[in-house]
């Protein structure tokens, strides 16, 4: 989805693709593994500025393109924060941002007791390699994730899970930001994102009834993530809205996120050029809004037989005014292959728009 | 342009490019002479669909592919009468379509005549091959094209020329409508069109004061265009606004169009989605606004030195709401090398920001 965004601007991208076939090879200059050095150090040498559509990278990886003079944006020193829950939550609580009660646990026993301190349940985080759901479980006991425990002893860290308290959530938020080496600092409305089973369903921008201080409290807690980190490019921060009406940072992505996707239709500027201008230190664009409402829906799955592009004749002639995106990804249960959006002047109208555009291409 | 529209709807799009390098080349599959029928035809074996983004294919060529089975579309039929402005004149007089008096002239001594009649002024046209305000030439005497009779006379044809009587016109307007195969054909708002020096400066949408009769004789006129004709994909159709109150059509062109660049970031679906919408013969994307005015203005030559990224620093900071669009093309004087969209609720406001931010790009 970056392709587009650089086609428009005249910025040329070129892609290192995991493998041959995939969507991201669309535009994709090189096939070869990111994990090694040697591979992502010599398709370095063919840009000016390297950034990335997931974490994954390897810190060694990255500091090598560091030490080479590449420009790493968003750099090692921010990325690793995305990459270790852990380190999260360490430097969120350093920099006095609101975050659920949590704790470093490397022994069942001192999970057994966090769970005590807290109400009888927790959830507990792998610090690393977690995405959508997995790797998250809320427990009652620590014997629920001792095979957790192992795999993190055998991981090569020092064999650490991370445990946060159960927040008892009235819904969840996210608040995506970006900001360019220079400092500026741009923000999109706060959104409302909408999960099931631990994966997002549907985005709602802006959260409904968020105006005034909640807004205001999020976008400050984003600011200063985005600043106390040194992030580059687009920043997503997933946060709660607790019952007693706090904001608590849950996770963040240092990319464009799920939950911005809104924003390629609904905004003055996409995340996705955004996340150029901000790589690339040029000016950021607007962050309003076209219509009072922008509503995402993810495609989760897509059908069980044939591929999306198979629904479109009845996708588009009961739905002219949604947007289609289709990932060009094999569907599969569960898997993200596309999303649609719908902007309008009411809610409930663009959320029926986007929910039943999107439900043609589901099973 | 086409790319990203093709991206975001998963669309494979293979690009026969002219020569390596262009910007078409961005996505290109393969270079090679669009004049050459086996180039054309063997191309064509790896595509569901043809299409063009000018009109320039010799009618030789898309008749071969259609004999060969190849879906053209627009198909030759429709083709030709943006080919061959005659033939266009004609169709359209039968057609019972408001157009300028015309005539077809093929001795300087008929030229004269048509002038005479006409208020001692006429503009003459080569039928074929002219564009941006090249082979159009308002003239007082034959005398003035009568290289032009000669080298029409060579061209093959039956060495005529088309004249038309010199329109007393309020100002320019263009409709933009797209058909599908199907018969289904969505319009956007009537805009209108700057032109300096026969090139096209500006385009407001909608045209201001439009409302009403005027709109609704330009898409009944476009329709009516594009069923006549059989036309395939995005169709615009230039206008004139008399000083008397009538509309008339100036010229077609059959391709996703520069009086509709501003769709692509005011309106739900841009111009070149809906081509591709088209010519697949999907259904229609919706044709509405985002806000109630849109303002594009072509970069026409661009910076003396240097390339269009050289100043984006400078028109992103200075208008983050205005979308810029970088062709990447060489800045030379004349050449539309990008334009710049902004859109908002006041007119004024609208036309200065996307003055401005593309004057940022001109020396």
């Amino acid at each position: 989805m970056m392709v587009p965004a650089a086609i428009e601007l005249g910025v040329e991208l070129r892609v290192l693709a995991e493998a041959d076939g995939m969507s991201a090879a669309i535009a994709a200059d090189r096939v070869g593994d990111y994990t090694d050095t040697a591979t992502v150090l010599d398709f370095a040498k063919t840009v000016d500025v390297v950034t990335f559509d997931h974490e994954h990278v390897p810190q060694d990886v990255l500091r090598a393109l560091v030490d080479a003079g590449v420009a790493v944006r968003p750099g090692p020193d921010a990325l690793r924060y995305a990459q270790d829950k852990l380190l999260m939550r360490e430097r969120l609580s350093e920099l006095g941002l609101p975050v659920p009660d949590w704790a470093r646990v490397v022994a069942p026993a001192e999970l057994d007791a966090f769970i005590a301190e807290h109400g009888g349940a927790a959830v507990v985080k792998t610090p690393r390699g977690g995405y959508d759901g997995k790797g998250v479980r809320v427990v009652r006991s620590a014997a629920e994730v001792s095979e957790w425990f192992t795999a993190a002893a055998e991981d090569g860290g020092q064999g650490a899970l991370l445990v946060e308290e159960l927040v008892d959530f009235r819904r969840e938020l996210a608040q995506l930001v970006a900001r360019r080496p220079s400092g500026e600092v741009a923000a999109w409305p706060l959104v409302e994102t909408v999960q099931v089973g631990g994966v997002c369903s549907e985005v709602i921008a802006p959260a409904p009834k968020s105006a005034g201080r909640l807004a205001d409290v999020a976008a400050d807690v984003a600011v200063a993530i985005a600043d106390g980190l040194g992030v580059t490019g687009v920043l997503a921060v997933e946060l709660f809205e607790t019952v007693d009406d706090r904001v608590l940072v849950n996770e963040l992505a240092l990319r464009p996120h799920n939950s911005g996707h809104w924003s390629m239709d609904g905004a003055t500027t996409g995340q996705f050029e955004q996340h150029l201008r901000a790589v690339l230190d040029l000016p950021l664009g607007g962050t309003g809004t076209h219509r009072p409402w922008s509503v995402m829906v993810n495609i989760l799955g897509g059908p069980e037989e044939g591929q999306l592009v198979d629904r479109y004749a009845e996708a588009m002639a009961n739905h002219p005014t949604a947007k289609v995106h289709n990932y060009g990804k094999q569907p599969r249960p569960g898997r993200k292959v596309g999303h649609v959006t719908a902007v309008g002047d009411d809610l409930d109208d663009v959320v029926y728009e986007a929910r039943s555009a999107a439900a043609v291409f589901q099973d």
